[in-house]
């Protein structure tokens, strides 16, 4: 059986799968991001841990590496000022794998691994135009229009976690103010939550939690039990995320949008005050036509089967199969 | 010779041309918008228009229509809901003008149209990425990556003059507020002139124009002139025309920006300020790298030519010839 390693990096933990050609995810490993002071530190454990994986399938033959990364330019190979990883200011991680492993390695951005595999195996199983918003510690996300990524000039197209929606607002991990993924993700709730805890004085048993300690979970726990902050938190967030989706239907028309990512598993909490404003938003042609879904793979696996279905589109035998055309890759 | 019919309909005028394959207009008619209380009266002018036009040509084969058109879904045929064309809620347009000329007859979106035309023949001849803004009455957009239109689920995708930028702003004749076209498009900077005018107490030139009279022309021409209220009118619709093109480089990452119709004949008091404003919002990783061009077509002439090119494309013996694929057509 020909098998692939599938490498997810995230702000809080890199992924690690090995997956078959059908998407089965045949065994799998999660590194924490945290107590790295460079990237050689955290290559070094990677690798051990890849090692570790594929030990157990030896007789299997590995045809090939791919990677989901964030701030990443696909057609060179490199992760290039990533904000929220523990590396210098570029690192050529396809070459530094190709010469750990002697496999041929493929890139893609994070935002649009997790669209691959939502369209190749999830909830976009037989669609040809759809978003893919992953709200986790950042907002990533991936566009699919005419069964093609969008991929752009440059390859790192479908930043829509840095579309400016408050000039002057929240400072972003890209240096600039005001970007989307500063609201509308896992930390942007948390900033959200911290802000509505400021401004109004309802009782809450957040006001016991500290910022470090927050997360999108409890707040939807928070939520779910009647607390009036952590509820305000969703509806503000579902505001930012609703306006935002409109407008992307005017200038994409997506048949749908999947949310996937820690925050989406708030479940209703976010999907009914969300649909709820793009409707309200919407031009009144697409008004009830836009379907917004949950991701429909395994606590979301689209980030780990994306990076492999790559593998599977460049390793020939498997080309036919493969349903996306990747521009920049 | 084979010759293409060509209509480009807009809020104020229809032009009609005759284009052979390569491009050439070979003749054409403008047409007042003006004065029409259905589309049969409309249609019956159009007609007569077409028929004239090609009396002259007649010893050529015109091989079919290619219609350009707001409001329009082009795989259903017809204009739908246009705010700005004397027209019922739906006109079965292609069917309308397959019945009168019995020619093979196609719809695309205006500012696809403009789109096809500009990457067939004008500033984006050589690029597969890239997003043609026509500012007229209103403002149209066709988005072209990998050399595809984007035409999105329902065919109108695009339609960034719909983008909502300012909550709660002003009226659009799509029956929102806030959009993009209410302020960035000839009627636009109209809009802002007397806003303008209404705010400050400076001397102006334009204080002896009517709301009726006055055109993106006079206020490009007061501006050169030294008109304080003009000039300022030119720096507000760059920095919404800018911040929008900051957000777009986002999530299609163009390899330029193409401006066309009337407004964007006011060249640097338009373009300089608008690139300086872009820039300053832009990603780091994107500044300096993306270009915003006007057309390269004699007076805006892509809007003419993408509906001409939609028959050649058509037309079997030519198909190889043509650069685009078109999703929803």
């Amino acid at each position: 059986m020909d098998l692939a390693v599938s490498i997810d990096i995230g702000g809080t933990s890199t992924k690690i799968a090995i997956v078959d050609r059908e998407g089965h995810i045949i065994a799998r490993k999660v590194m924490s991001m945290e107590g790295f002071n460079n990237e050689w530190d955290y290559f070094n454990v990677l690798f051990e841990m890849i090692r570790t994986l594929h030990s157990n399938y030896s007789r299997n033959r590995i045809v090939g590496v791919g990677i989901g990364s964030p701030s990443c330019i696909p057609e060179k190979g490199l992760i290039k000022g990533a904000a929220n990883l523990p590396f210098s200011e570029e690192v050529k991680i396809v070459e530094i794998l190709e010469a750990e492993f002697n496999l041929p390695t493929y890139l893609i951005k994070d935002g649009n691994a997790a669209a691959l595999g939502e369209g190749q195996f999830g909830a976009a199983k037989d669609m040809s135009n759809f978003i893919v918003l992953t709200l986790g510690t950042g907002l990533g996300c991936g566009i699919i229009i005419n069964n093609q990524v969008i991929s752009g000039h440059f390859g790192q197209a479908g930043e829509l976690g840095h579309s400016t929606i408050k000039e002057g607002g929240r400072i972003c991990g890209c240096g600039r103010r005001g970007c989307l993924e500063a609201y509308v993700s896992a930390t942007g709730i948390k900033r959200t939550t911290f802000k509505l805890l400021a401004d109004f004085d309802n009782k809450s048993s957040l006001r016991d939690v500290t910022y470090n300690q927050m997360t999108a979970k409890g707040i939807s726990e928070a939520a779910l039990q009647g607390d009036v902050i952590a509820q305000k938190a969703f509806l503000r967030t579902a505001e930012y995320l609703g306006k935002q989706l409109a407008n992307l239907v005017t200038l994409f028309e997506p048949e749908a949008f999947i949310l996937a990512g820690g925050l989406a598993e708030a479940g209703e909490l976010l999907f009914q005050p969300t649909i709820e404003v793009m409707e309200r938003q919407l031009m009144s042609f697409y008004k009830n036509k836009i379907k917004v879904l949950p991701s429909a793979l395994k606590t979301n696996e689209s980030g780990i089967l994306g990076p492999a279905s790559l593998v599977w589109k460049n390793n020939s035998s498997m080309r036919s199969s493969t349903k996306f055309e990747i521009g920049a890759v």
